[in-house]
């Protein structure tokens, strides 16, 4: 399909993005700039995305440029960072044309504005192949103060934010998979599964107010990451299942088909912040959920030992058939 | 094609390469951290690769790996940046088994010694549709001081290093366009094109010793990349034909056929540093050409104006018939 030059492209759709970003230099030059504020340092990470993969090729084109964003701003809010900017690279097909890239990158400009970051360079490129994308997420933390995995202690509460199992809850809605749930339901589900939500503000707080040192976000699912957790910080983790926040539209998709708890618990795509905290932070961390209009859960606890184990009300362990899935 | 999973890749083979990477934390957290030492600020850059486009199915994977990164360290030297680490997406289809992924990272390790740096962090996807790589890296410069395409002013000389051209008449040969051109220039042009040399010890000298503040790497074709310095310059530039360095094999090729002269001024794929000196600073300039065993050439004056000219020897301009090519 006819569309612009590379050049052309850039100076229309992605220079505005780069627009007032110190150091992208209007992306003229070979490379960008990032100087962290003095007592600052640079948190960097990378998701590389391909159509039919991570998104579907029909899906609009602001949806997938919005989420690709909130997935890559995601990781920055389990280390605690605040967002400065992006790289981004584009492998674009015959099929994409201007409209495309307008609504791409009209997406793109909305994110921008809601979490405060820019485009600070990138690279395009035509490709015999599929669409994909990559993004290069910049934020910057307090030197040496990072949220990390490995810092839970034993004897540390396990907090969840939010609700779990929407994104994975979601994405067999948008298979057609959840057709005994209501139409309200479905689509609060599929919305969540589209669009989520970095927790960029908490993370940000769990830091500055020293309420916890050990965070990730949810992507794997909440049973896999949280054994990343207790695996990197060598201790166990123990979960009650009955405890793991679940919105109405989760409820009522469980209530249709019992197996679909192991789903929310184990699916993945949630993009919640998974942490730990003294039992003293108990009342600071509430309060902050309060302030920021967040639910924030208890869910279980860290101890010696290794691996996760999720109880039933009754104190079993529930057998969950996969321990989180990857697109791998 | 039976490959272990993604989680054993990265722990068997992509994890080796982050050791000892501050920061990396063995690419076991949600994000890396760079911490520019006081007084230095972060560089960075990103390219994507696909296969078909960038290189080929049947390409030797550590050549694949180094050439990746060296394009990359290219637009860091162009900064005058020193190396520090990068992320790295690599998009992986069927056909890519163990074996393939141990010779594109040994060959990862091999240019990692090379150029001091090391692995930061990554994302690893399956891919129903074309092999494809990104990689961001990161350098680092004096706060404020990187060299920029904006930087040169009205009688600084243009400079370039090494030899120009073999890199096109490289990609001529790997494609059998050249078979009037004995062996062993074929092989060497083959081999230049294959493994291009980032001048990142020229690009931080350069820097450091404050010998220009205008530079970038021929990517593009030298005389587009020239017209980019000049356009963000706000200058014309001349460059004299005659002058522009050519290898041995180079020379060899255009006597061949005169016609591929063009392409050796046009056609990019050089990653020499292309920059701007005053003319005071020639003899400096020469002395660390002699200390790096690295040919400096003098090819061209920046003046008042707009565009570029290339004049022959007669001083009359000649026609090229492209201002650079692009994969776009």
């Amino acid at each position: 399909m006819k569309r612009p030059s590379e050049f052309d492209l850039i100076a229309k759709y992605f220079a505005p993005l780069a627009a007032g970003m110190p150091g992208a230099f209007g992306l003229s030059d070979d490379a960008a700039i990032l100087s962290p504020a003095p007592g600052r340092e640079i948190v960097t990470t990378v998701d590389a995305l391909t159509e039919g993969v991570h998104f579907l090729p029909d899906d609009p084109p602001g949806d997938i440029a919005r989420k690709m964003l909130r997935c890559n701003l995601s990781d920055l809010a389990a280390m605690g960072a605040r967002p400065i900017g992006y790289l981004m690279t584009t492998a674009l097909t015959d099929r994409i044309d201007e409209a495309w890239i307008a609504a791409f990158t009209a997406g793109l400009a909305a994110d921008q504005r809601e979490f405060g970051l820019g485009l600070l360079g990138g690279d395009t490129i035509s490709t015999p192949g599929l669409l994909s994308f990559t993004v290069t997420a910049f934020g910057n933390v307090p030197i040496g103060k990072a949220l990390r995995r490995n810092g839970a202690r034993a004897g540390d509460l396990v907090m969840v934010s939010g609700t779990i199992g929407d994104g994975a809850l979601g994405l067999l809605a948008s298979r057609g998979e959840l057709n005994a749930l209501n139409e309200p339901d479905r689509k609060a589900l599929l919305a969540r599964y589209r669009l989520p939500q970095p927790r960029l503000t908490l993370g940000a707080a769990l830091l500055d107010r020293r309420l916890s040192v050990a965070a990730l976000d949810v992507s794997d699912g909440l049973v896999a990451d949280l054994g990343h957790m207790a695996d990197r910080s060598k201790l166990s983790a123990t979960v009650d299942a009955a405890r793991v926040p679940l919105s109405d539209a989760a409820r009522h998709a469980i209530e249709t088909d019992p197996r679909l708890l192991a789903v929310a618990l184990t699916g993945g795509d949630d993009y919640e912040l998974l942490f730990t905290i003294a039992p003293e932070r108990r009342d600071s961390v509430q309060g902050l959920a309060r302030e920021l209009g967040l639910t924030i859960s208890e869910i279980g606890t860290m101890a010696a030992g290794q691996g996760v184990r999720v109880l039933d009300a009754s104190g079993q362990a529930l057998a969950l058939d996969r321990a989180g899935w990857t697109h791998f």
